[in-house]
């Protein structure tokens, strides 16, 4: 065997370091959205995997010529589409030593130091957030953190969690219900603002979920919930699972906790809480305010991999009872036994997947290298960014924010029909030097200006902001001109 | 902000580079399982995370002290449990790559050469395989490659794709039936051989899942599977879903594709192939005999980060036709819409999580890296050295193999009681050199001796054999003494 030999890693993995630093230190000046057609990169490589081993000098030589061609740098301060996707020096660095230990951390033998150290930072970041303790392992209850894939994975897992209890429940009041008949009885709730992951679950997890209307806030409140579900018990459904948002995708609004809870508690109504953006905004005291009710919540999921600086994969996702997973989905073959069963998680039992990463390891990494002061600066500076992006806008009588901006998100179109800033988005797009994505609230059509990297400083928002006012110009004249 | 600098990342990653070698290197010194009790780990680092950031150099001191100790080694050759998982220094170094770039790749826009390279290379995959055109995308019909987190989550989509189409056809049938109705009706089969994580797919995925019995070898046999269907129709069930084997956990036996196929195509019941881990000896036209029928499946899975030397999470899915999961589970707000769906995949549609790493990089490293022929040697050389310790477990009149060696797995176990196998285990677990799992299969208990180490050479085989005989040997001494 001629294979990578560990000194040919040690230069080759180097070079890796040195190039991503590069690429990062220099990433403003790369288009930040490509202009290849689909089908590009297939035409740029063979069509069959070589016999023999190619040089990694060669390797690297095509990131340049394949790769880089066809990517949407996600890291540039141009980039303002979406959410912010995370990407830090030491989380970077703790994958590295991921991949090097390379356990399948399934179980707790499988390597203590994957589900231990998961079971102690994910406390240190329910402290950060000042999360109740019922959510925390320390308090020696049954919750606990563990990290999730995705926001999405969470909103199922959860889902499945209220369906196995809901189920129970049923079962114990009408034994001779089977379980179809009750999953067929069962309904869930969301906003018609949360994400479309939630309506995914649904349809993953095989039950029904009702949309509900938000107030002119977008916000869903407690009596539009009660309302719903009072119906639906007199129609003689199980009203069984609801999710609330706290930082919606398409206009960054909040759910109202406050009453949400209560009702969900009265009713016996599974609340899962999708924070997946806005929840990294909590570790800064003066943004708790939007998370009060939470302790009513029976899990609370927000995604470190998008404004934390931890990368993607790392979704943190809390749970004050995981019984009714472990109990509902366990299946334990001979071959994953263990001694210390009951001793400690067992984390296969919390997640769709079996097999796990090492993640914890990039939490841990990043919360220890930034301390916690630095990650609010971090979300304090975002925030200042996104009002200072705000007061430009709103000094432009040309253009409207149509959401109150709460964090890094800023929702604005120019004064009129929607038409004009669908076309002012496709001038932007053609122009090609920022990258925004639009949405649509209550029949207005708006466009999001999310401050996405963590390079991002106010001399970009400013090109951001002229980018913007230049083609509002041509739109606007062209308008006037000839109707386009 | 004084976050961590490129400069000292570049300082940082490349003594974790070093780091990364080193462990690797030497990773036969170090004892194998760790000794550590439960909750070892939170009593090792402070209880809250630091208000300043710390040094890194604070970090990486304590990889040794707190990581360490807890450390299932994986990739220790004396390391036997499970199945292998893989690790390889280009894997390692493309994951630096995908972290550097950092783009979330949930529709061909957010990313096209996360996408694209994912499409292409996962064709390479498949005609390394010698897969059926219809799987492979460049044959431009509906089929295509998906790198999926885990087999599990493959069982899963496909699962969740064969309860679309079967829902649809049945409501084609009988257009009055309600969606609960059909679920309650739809079977699934597997071989009481099969992981635990189909079971878990057919609870997850809410549907029943019938376990059926296997021939003496541990394979489902056509002829089982087709009588399971018959009587499950003439009781007014719906068989919609079956999922086939090919190196089962406990014993790496292949489940009958031959005659599985014809059954499922003829009562139209979508046939999903786990290869979890044997799939990757298909690259070695020898063992392709293995796989033969399967042009008869509608999805095939197997983990090149089990035996490819793609670090985890890669885990290789076909689908002949993924719309049915599409169509089914759909959802598609504004903000992820774009002007290029329809010519190229939208992956966020196939698989569970919305969110997905640049996953392909790694994929396409190894393949490059390696090449086709150091992989085919790598499976060969494995095989051979299972084959070696096979021809040892023969040689010694106290102990027999029970299943047929084909791949790099070995189950063997001392002759007589199930109690003797299992006081060896105890007795090898103590002792702590060597890290093996057990099994059961009708009745018997066995060790299964999987060669797991991209390290392993021959001499390592000796070393285990070396400590079962002698662990064997304090065994049989102790129950003719004592009893015990």
């Amino acid at each position: 065997m001629d294979e990578m030999e560990a000194n040919q890693f040690r230069e080759f993995g180097k070079e890796m370091i040195d190039y991503v630093a590069d690429y990062l230190e220099n990433i403003r000046e790369r288009p930040v959205v490509p202009t290849v057609e689909p089908g590009y990169l297939r035409q740029l490589i063979p069509s069959e995997a070589p016999n023999e081993p190619e040089k990694w000098q060669d390797v690297m030589a095509d990131i340049e010529r394949v790769i880089m061609p066809g990517i949407t740098h996600w890291h540039s301060p141009k980039f303002h589409a979406y959410f912010a996707a995370a990407n830090s020096y030491p989380a970077i660095v703790a994958d590295i030593l991921s991949g090097g230990i390379a356990c399948v951390g399934f179980s707790w033998i499988a390597s203590p130091a994957c589900t231990e150290l998961e079971v102690v930072t994910m406390d240190w970041l329910g402290k950060m957030l000042d999360l109740p303790k019922e959510f925390l392992a320390c308090s020696g209850g049954k919750g606990g953190g563990i990290i999730q894939g995705t926001a999405s994975e969470a909103t199922l897992v959860a889902l499945l969690g209220a369906k196995a209890r809901a189920i129970h429940f049923a079962k114990k009041e009408h034994p001779d219900w089977k379980d179809s008949d009750i999953i067929s009885k069962l309904i869930g709730y969301t906003s018609c603002q949360s994400h479309s992951s939630v309506e995914r679950a649904g349809l993953l997890g095989g039950v029904k979920l009702r949309s509900l209307d938000t107030d002119n806030e977008s916000r869903l409140r407690g009596d539009t919930l009660e309302k719903a579900i009072e119906k639906d018990r007199e129609a003689g459904l199980i009203p069984f699972y609801a999710v609330a948002t706290l930082g919606t995708t398409a206009s960054c609004s909040f759910d109202n906790l406050e009453e949400i809870g209560p009702v969900c508690n009265k009713n016996n109504v599974w609340l899962h809480i999708d924070a997946a953006y806005a929840g990294a905004a909590f570790v800064c005291p003066e943004y708790r305010y939007l998370m009060k009710g939470i302790e009513r919540a029976d899990s609370f999921d927000f995604n470190p991999h998008k404004w934390m600086l931890v990368n993607f994969d790392c979704s943190a996702m809390w749970l004050k009872d995981p019984s009714w997973l472990v109990n509902a989905f366990n299946v334990d073959p001979l071959y994953l036994k263990h001694d210390q069963q009951g001793n400690a998680p067992d984390y296969r039992h919390w997640q769709i997947p079996l097999g796990r990463r090492f993640r914890s390891l990039k939490l841990w990494f990043v919360l220890r290298l930034y301390g916690v002061e630095k990650i609010q600066e971090y979300i304090r500076k975002h925030i200042g960014l996104a009002h200072y992006f705000e007061s430009l806008v709103k000094a432009d009588d040309r253009f409207e924010v149509t959401q109150e901006v709460v964090m890094g998100l800023v929702c604005f179109r120019l004064k009129g029909s929607n038409d004009i800033s669908k076309y002012l988005l496709k001038r932007l797009n053609k122009r090609g030097l920022i990258h925004l994505v639009p949405s649509e609230v209550r029949g207005t059509y708006f466009l999001r200006m999310a401050v996405c990297s963590r390079l991002t400083e106010k001399e970009d928002m400013d090109v951001t902001w002229k980018e913007i006012t230049e083609a509002a110009e041509e739109v606007l004249a062209g308008k006037y001109m000839n109707g386009n």
